[in-house]
């Protein structure tokens, strides 16, 4: 690389700026809005192959037996990136809703029957961060594979068959060290402050006079549902049974790690992972707003018409956006949360040990 | 108002700034984050009695028989601003999310049963946009009005015995005189053009030699299906149909004239009417996806647990995301559009009726 | 185009997705952060090459001798999609803040002497809207063209003697025919309204008994300087003189009927002239913002080092935020607005032109 | 409090929703925009009152002789919450832009001499974050105290007296024990690290051939500044020439450590505190831009009239926007990073000291 860099030869304008090429012109019917259309999904492509490459890194630095503190520090830096990413996605959604429905209609028919759903780049997005394929909606009677290219479907399958972010994350919280470490198990005395809890509402409720007996009823087996409700994660056979079922993902021990980091990320070494946590939690959200919203551009576009890929537009996207989530067990940790006033302190040596080496 | 304005008393901020008691004080277990929540919740109802004050002015202006064009552009710009305050209060949903979910357990046991759904000026809103009461989903098996307190009930229900901003717009829309103007007409004409677009498409399917017969004959019913679509929008026999059933609301002459618009908004006379449809149905979009959003956040901050008003939370408001709008029939309007090139021309007399007087 | 369109192929994804190729690679020094440079940069470039097409459009929807209502309605809806655009420009900056300094530095060395100041697209933007060249700021104490490259140079002269928007704009203003219409004469009669206003300012402030002669005095001389800026632009020597000296750009007739158009909005064939005057005062505030923003992100990343241009970076982006404005005349008409109240009333005949032809 | 928590009651909605009292009423004149204008500046104040609660339990945290982990991880997540406000402040303008200038000019008399330059919360919070009271911009030739009544003079005086958030961070970074531990002497060993790099371009200068003498001086003239650029920052004798002159604010100490922290924040115990140092950059990046972009639209709404309180209005809000930050010298670090490459490698010891207590 000897000649000076120029902007142009560095960004490589001369053939970025080559690949807008209109469907409509080329059937003679040039469309005004088209540009627009091409270059809005141009945008997506090209912000998709930044969240994949800070997706992998994340991947690679999470991808081993022993994760530096300052590893997770930079993943949740590069998290947090695709956050902001995602939200510029959600305000692109803006720019093609300037489109008046009866201007797209103008060369909607010369992109039959290419289709969004076919975009590689956001299926590995959704693989990499763990999308099961049987979680992939199936989509006109038919698996969402057949829609994909064969060269696609190689590269989706090695990219499933790979170690994804849920995996590694879940592998990362099961072998964290301190839910039970020397004289304190996590476990059991979270277990015991949900009891007392329920315990004193059950008592309060007991001495209230002011409530006959049926509501007093009423409450009661609301408080009995409670318990079951935290049995239910607490508990590693009724865990268990939630996986079977279906009804939840990860782990029990990662489960586990996930609430002790919930319930006490005021201690630095849990304060990283939450941050990890959390922003992980707001990658689904954002994906889901955005498929949320992408629904509604297509419903305003095309009304009750089919989609140029043969979809039922609007309805299968709304459904997506509710069911292609990767981290709903993150997400429904809250469930078990507890009022810092109601939780078990952390004994003094075990807070040493989730602060810093040196302390401030 | 002798002495000179000061900025502290036009803006009443000493009231202003005394309306946040947390709870948590109160009970003596005073929370960080509570003051956040307020606020959040204030700015939401501040906003909220703007947007019915640009409302309750919008419906006003189409409440009369005759409505000049100036005030269709007035209308219009006003409802451009109730979607930039919803785009706001989008936004505002991120900094709410800047809670942790344990920090919102602190208080929010002291805020039971006060509940979000108990708005009355978004209520109000809905209202005056048109939604009605029968629309509302039952909450908990019991119909929503059981929840809210008899003051509000009362001014709920004088506002929906009045005109809604839907019902005004529909009878604007009735009353176009372009549609039927002269030699021209509309729908006649439309059909037209519907018949020999879909007769071409038929031809060219029958000349196909590439498709075997059961293509064919899919692809053929398939044009079938699109004239019935078509009929049932076009023919007013049909389209009452649909209203008597409950798949449409809006009335045969407004719909046809909502079509119209779509389909020529480039004539000035239109394109006034345009900008108002269009904002109309971005005012139901952007609720929706207020709406949508916040279940995101409740979903984050209390998992499966039950809202404090009682609710299921997270999938209560999923459900009112999609079934509290009230311009779907004009976001459906999509459904019917052809393209430019297959649209009858408008003949000049009736270009020359849709132009400003004094031509440019 | 016989076989089937590929959402792949249609976006021409294989070439697009190959233009990122790190300078920091090539140097064997491979830099993470690189990668979301480029991107912002090429999605830039994307998103310009939008702008000018949507720019280009409206400059030929405006350079003709008659220009219809409904070009005018629908340049407004193409320069609404710009400032949309340009919202978006700016919220990208959020991404680049994401990076860190020290991560920046580690391939900003490579990119030497690379600049963004040399995107001729947003050249071209500039110079299309109607910045003049000798507004462009004298960079680094050469005028900026030597930094540009001769292809590049060729190009930009050829823009800068094609009709601009600007000049298109002032003279559809110009010809516009309400000014001096019939027995109205604007000028006169909205001169008599500011003579009226300050009139009774200054007798109200000769009978306030609560000031002393000093003040009294001030608050006069006050007054005689707001005569004097009405006199500025309504006497058109006086505006000539503002013209010939660089204090103003905008010709005399058409700055009277911006300013008309600025006070009787509410009039149909005045509100689409607004929209379009409002809109490009938007523009300009966005690039206005955008380059303001764009100061604040060099700044954070590089302090007082100098940029890879040479320039010295903030303080050159601060000066060009506030120098290549285009459309400060159109902004200042604020400056010569009365209440309505104070508002000579139009009268039936020209209101009757302002309207629809076939009023609703 | 022992009847149920109602809605409106918890948000007092009542008196909240009844500050909103029309000047334009009062004078019996009614003006449909004023509402809006109302609201705006009231959900300012709503949020400042966030705000300042967010920096005061900041400034409590950062207020102690030492600063555990736990704090300064709580602290970032707060600073972050300020940073989402203040985005939103941004965004509002946009809901402010949608006023029409006339529309404005219907009330503005009314409002004399209100000012937003009067808002206590604001100056509270610049104030609190460390602006000194030499900054503010001398006020149409008076002391900005002239125009604060003399209740808020007191209020800020007190305010002033108070450490700072900006004092409290400066405090922290000298205090921190990393700069100069065991063998290893971070100004040192930088020192020596710039003293090579300069060292090598010289050399690969005075080699090039493809130089003329003329440029080669030129090259070794611009080196030599670089040299005097860090020693500015590295010899603690300069640097406090900088501060005796102004030209620099935070204390050789700290500098040191900020420098330390930003070339090293893949370290867990330094990228906590770089959380820090790069949140107060923002706040005070968000908070020029939002003083940016409410001087844009003062120019719109107003051109070159004077404001309500008297100020030249436009070019007031510039200057003020530019000078009134707080966090400058950080900001500036970045003139002094290196690559990661040319860096000085830490000891083993002082990486396991800089990270968390029990590895990961």
């Amino acid at each position: 690389m000897n000649s000076p860099l120029q902007y142009d030869s560095y960004l490589e304008l001369e053939r970025l700026l080559a690949c807008q090429h209109l469907a409509s012109d080329a059937h003679g019917r040039p469309a005004h809005d088209e540009l627009l259309f091409i270059v809005t999904h141009q945008a997506y492509e090209l912000w998709f192959k930044v969240i994949l490459h800070e997706l992998e890194s994340v991947i690679r630095l999470f991808d081993a037996e022993r994760i530096e503190g300052g590893a997770v520090c930079i993943a949740a830096d590069r998290l947090e990136r695709v956050t902001r990413i995602q939200s510029l996605l959600i305000e692109q959604m803006k720019v093609l809703e300037t489109m008046a429905p009866p201007d797209y209609l103008d060369f909607r028919e010369f992109l039959f029957p290419a289709s969004g759903f076919q975009s590689l780049q956001y299926r590995l997005i959704e693989t990499r961060l763990g999308l099961k394929p049987e979680q992939r909606l199936l989509y006109n009677q038919f698996a969402y594979h057949t829609r994909v290219p064969v060269a696609h479907q190689d590269i989706l399958k090695k990219a499933e068959e790979q170690p994804s972010l849920y995996s590694l994350v879940e592998r990362w919280l099961e072998r964290m060290p301190f839910v039970a470490s020397g004289e304190f198990d996590f476990v059991r005395r979270f277990s015991e402050a949900v009891t007392n809890m329920i315990g004193n509402e059950r008592e309060t409720v007991l001495a209230d006079a002011s409530l006959d007996e049926k509501r007093k009823q009423v409450q009661l087996e609301e408080l009995e549902r409670t318990t079951e409700t935290f049995g239910s994660l607490l508990s590693s056979e009724l865990h268990e049974e939630m996986l079977r079922t279906g009804r939840r993902r990860m782990s029990h021990k990662a489960s586990i790690s996930a609430l002790m980091i919930f319930l006490y990320r005021e201690q630095p070494a849990l304060h990283a992972r939450y941050r990890i946590l959390s922003l992980l939690v707001s990658i689904d959200t954002l994906f889901t707003t955005w498929r949320y919203s992408h629904s509604l551009v297509v419903h305003r576009m095309l009304g009750r018409k089919i989609g140029t890929g043969g979809s039922s537009g609007h309805h299968y996207l709304v459904s997506t956006a509710e069911n292609h989530k990767v981290f709903t067990d993150l997400m429904e940790i809250s469930t078990f949360l507890l009022p810092h006033i109601a939780l078990p302190a952390l004994p003094p040596r075990l807070v040493r040990d989730l602060g810093f080496h040196h302390s401030i």
